[in-house]
């Protein structure tokens, strides 16, 4: 094709980045995008911010608007035109001009879908009623801005406990509205464990908000002052002068299912590793089709704008003849929640058992720098390696500075294929404000490591069986006072050479302390003096997560 | 050896870590560690905090006491002992008692040394005077604290531009003293390259530290007012109440030497990649031995606290008889320069020069964050590669937030032996306050790839010759107006495609924009078009800083 027509349906992310890389590697091709809403590639990320005026101006979200693709890249935007067919034997489009109803027939030698993903709302009594928003685009944004304001909103309930709800609560809470957060699982953030959203979850209890997990909606209804009434499965109602859904997306897979493309398993358009679906005429990129996990190489669908620009090339790239290859999701993630920061790349623990993959783990809570500069402060993380090679197979962190960056570290390390003993030898940046000697990267390498190697092996809190074991706490005495594991007998790890005649010999030993050090070092002295002791990995602090609302 | 006595000369970074995992592999093993100094496991990297009363509290400096390795891992120290000879041939050490002056003779079966560095105080006239200082010890700092409090210092003269010296710099800014800094090489921070650090100079000026570069201290005199002048090849006179010198460190291998331990052209202890030395029973660790460069394979000199800690850890692996490998030192560093930070990994361009490796190297400035995220402040980076394969050979970035985090994701790809290829598929966590859905690491991932695969070729501004090409800025006429390269002729990106006819096409065209990304697009379109065109990396930022002070 020396002079290709390149239609992408949609113009956001992984469209925009298309259309721009195709016109990189070819000045001939014809590229037009089909938009139905009333923007190109704006910021959809940065939607939430918008709504808390963190991000004041409405136009810093609009990355580049038609005029830029037309001057920059000779690339044609349709706005508001819908594509509402595909007929692929003839490889043409129908689109629909939203505001003159005209429909057209438009041909193509490639098509490119980019429909994204809609928010799910679920077919609710009380749905419908004015004062319940999804976000998604710069006019829903702009919806509920208006809303806010024009009804002097007080009280906001956020269906859902993921990025975007979370996101949406900081910014609500921001504009002074009282927050009450809803969430169907026992936890916020899904794509974590459990137990590293803990301390989450206290956090945004102490910014003041109504947390209330393990409950889902059932309902809306209108109270007595004209404001909504959410009732949930527990049987409460919650008052609200307005509603987020933020239950997650569903793949637009209309125009797709009905052209008769191969679809996956969750709903999502199905492609090779050139983004290519079903026809070879037709790409699919960004959240409208499954991806493969970089880990588990399953099917699935991961809505992020990172691998959807990455797929919006590759799709251009293998359009225009080069064998470019996408290497699948780690669904590497970021979200800051009221100065806190999670990330996570790679699988949970919660996948890799669904999926059957057999891994170990290794949790710890070093500082973000070196403790002796003022200012430190904790990083939960939680690293899953395999077995058999040590090679890494996810991480999540939790903390306030510098979290974000070993989780980038550890994608890195994914990535890669590296392993837990690639990890004690990594060479990162050391000074006394910016980390430590060793970092913490290094500091889950050697943990994990020294588990694989036998030297230290670690257990795991929720496999502690006191009928089973004898349960030692290493910490100080004063710490053992303040609070410990009931069935712990206490042994400081001071006095731990000189009291080893105390320590029953009946059974292993499981060992902890605070958080995992001094009960590394524990168990190596007793490894050495005969004892079958364990580790158990993260210490108390762990446990208390483990444990812990 | 079931019980082997392992004897360690110097007890700070490699010395103390070596001790802890040789305990930890063999409780039986006796474990002695000898300093000639007062402490034992300081934190040298926060003591130009400590003179800055950023810490406070010098306790906060001692990681651990010789009670704590007594109690915790049952190992000796012997403060204020110092090493005076080897006896190779009967495995014993001269040990003089500091306090008593006794001497004694201690056998081994294993020795370390992990003497470290001493600070370079070259012989100029007038360097014993009193208030010269170099930093190294707690001892070090306390004399310098006590030195600006009975002496009220209000100016004072750094004499090295290093890390150690802008450490200073910053902190004595920070007690209110006014700073020159003479650094002998046009720039600061030496393992940099020149342009990298020309923002740097700019903020050190902004801070009203006096910088002088290029200049060497010839001698120190006294002025009138009984306060030190400190003289200079330039011809100045710099009025001072007190000097610090922090013009680097050089390996102490007095004791090494004496036994006829085979050393490095650079002075420091060779040893193998089990870091022993030339006689199979004395090890060597830390800022004392010379280290195999990981890119160029070069034996060098890189005392960081991180490999330090590192090679005593495997050191111990290795006496206690496992197969552990150091894989050599990649220099992985960052220093904070007043709210600024520089980070750097592997070779700089200046290195791969010298040693003669084929490499090329990208430019670009991106935002720390996204920019339609308030508060995006930039990162410039320079990413150095091998072009047979893209292989990623150095990094360096400066800027504030965020910068060091995009070198620890660039030390692991190289690490890793990752290719520019692959930066471009890095997945890496992505909200609007902490990245972009395009990584700084993918963009300078994709503009080197696109090099190397020569659908943009680069060119560097340091090349540019305006009597054999056509220089093109295709900056929007009001930003060429503010200021352009002298010989350049502007054909704004936006009107590229209707003003192709104005372009010259007897040369190649040179194109360049404000950092680099119009002036790719403006590549494409032109190669495309059939003209030869390049773009200059980094763009009119760079080509400021390449040609600024």
């Amino acid at each position: 094709m020396a002079k290709p027509r390149i239609l992408i349906v949609g113009g956001v992310a992984g469209g925009a980045s298309c259309a721009a890389r195709a016109r990189r590697l070819s000045e001939a091709a014809e590229i037009i995008i089909f938009d139905r809403g009333q923007f190109v590639s704006f910021a959809n990320c940065g939607l939430p911010y918008y709504v808390g005026s963190v991000i004041a101006d409405e136009k810093k979200l609009l990355v580049a608007n038609s005029d830029l693709f037309k001057q920059r890249f000779n690339i044609e935007v349709r706005l508001q035109h819908e594509v509402t067919a595909i007929d692929r034997a003839a490889q043409t489009l129908t689109v629909k001009n939203l505001q003159t109803g005209e429909l057209k027939q438009e041909p193509y030698d490639a098509l490119v879908l980019s429909p994204g993903a809609a928010p799910i709302r679920p077919p609710l009594p009380g749905i419908e009623r004015p004062g319940i928003f999804a976000l998604r685009t710069i006019p829903d944004s702009r919806r509920i801005r208006e809303w806010i304001d024009t009804h002097q909103v007080k009280r906001a309930v956020v269906v859902g406990g993921g990025f975007i709800g979370l996101e949406m609560a900081e910014n609500l809470v921001h504009r002074g509205i009282a927050v009450t957060l809803i969430e169907k699982l026992p936890q916020v953030m899904p794509p974590f464990d459990p137990e590293m959203m803990t301390p989450v979850h206290v956090h945004l209890r102490d910014q003041g908000l109504q947390l209330c997990l393990n409950d889902g909606v059932q309902g809306f209804t209108v109270g007595s002052e004209d404001n909504l009434l959410v009732q949930t499965d527990s049987g409460e109602q919650h008052p609200a002068d307005m509603v987020i859904l933020a239950i997650g997306v569903r793949p637009e897979n209309t125009l797709a299912k009905e052209a008769g493309l191969k679809l996956g398993d969750r709903g999502g358009i199905r492609v090779n590793a050139a983004m290519q679906t079903s026809d070879p005429h037709i790409w699919a990129v960004g959240d409208a089709v499954e991806v493969q996990d970089f880990v588990t190489q399953e099917w699935t669908l991961i809505p992020l704008a990172g691998p959807a620009n990455r797929q919006g090339r590759i799709a251009a790239e293998t359009i225009l003849g080069r064998d470019s290859q996408f290497r699948g999701v780690q669904g590497t993630s970021v979200c800051g929640i009221f100065g806190m920061t999670v990330a996570c790349t790679g699988a949970s623990e919660k996948t890799l058992r669904r999926v059957g993959m057999d891994y170990r783990k290794v949790y710890l809570h070093p500082g973000h720098h070196a403790g002796y500069f003022p200012g430190a402060q904790p990083i939960d993380i939680k690293l899953l390696y395999a077995p058999a090679d040590g090679r890494i197979l996810g991480a999540q962190a939790v903390g306030r500075e510098g979290t974000e960056k070993r989780v980038d570290v550890l994608a890195m390390a994914i990535q890669a294929g590296m392993t837990v003993f690639d990890l004690e030898e990594a060479e990162l940046c050391y000074a006394p404000q910016f980390g430590a000697a060793k970092d913490p990267v290094n500091m889950a390498g050697m943990i994990a490591a020294n588990a694989l190697r036998g030297d230290a092996p670690i257990v795991y809190w929720e496999d502690l069986d006191l009928a089973q074991v004898n349960l030692v706490d290493v910490r100080e005495e004063s710490e053992f006072e303040r609070g410990h594991v009931a069935g712990a007998i206490n042994v400081p790890l001071s006095q731990l050479r000189q009291r080893m005649g105390d320590l029953p010999g009946d059974r292993p030993l499981w060992i902890y302390c605070q958080v995992g050090q001094r009960g590394y070092f524990a168990t190596r002295t007793l490894r050495q003096s005969g004892f079958d002791a364990y580790n158990l990995t993260g210490g108390f602090k762990t446990y208390e997560a483990s444990t812990g609302a």
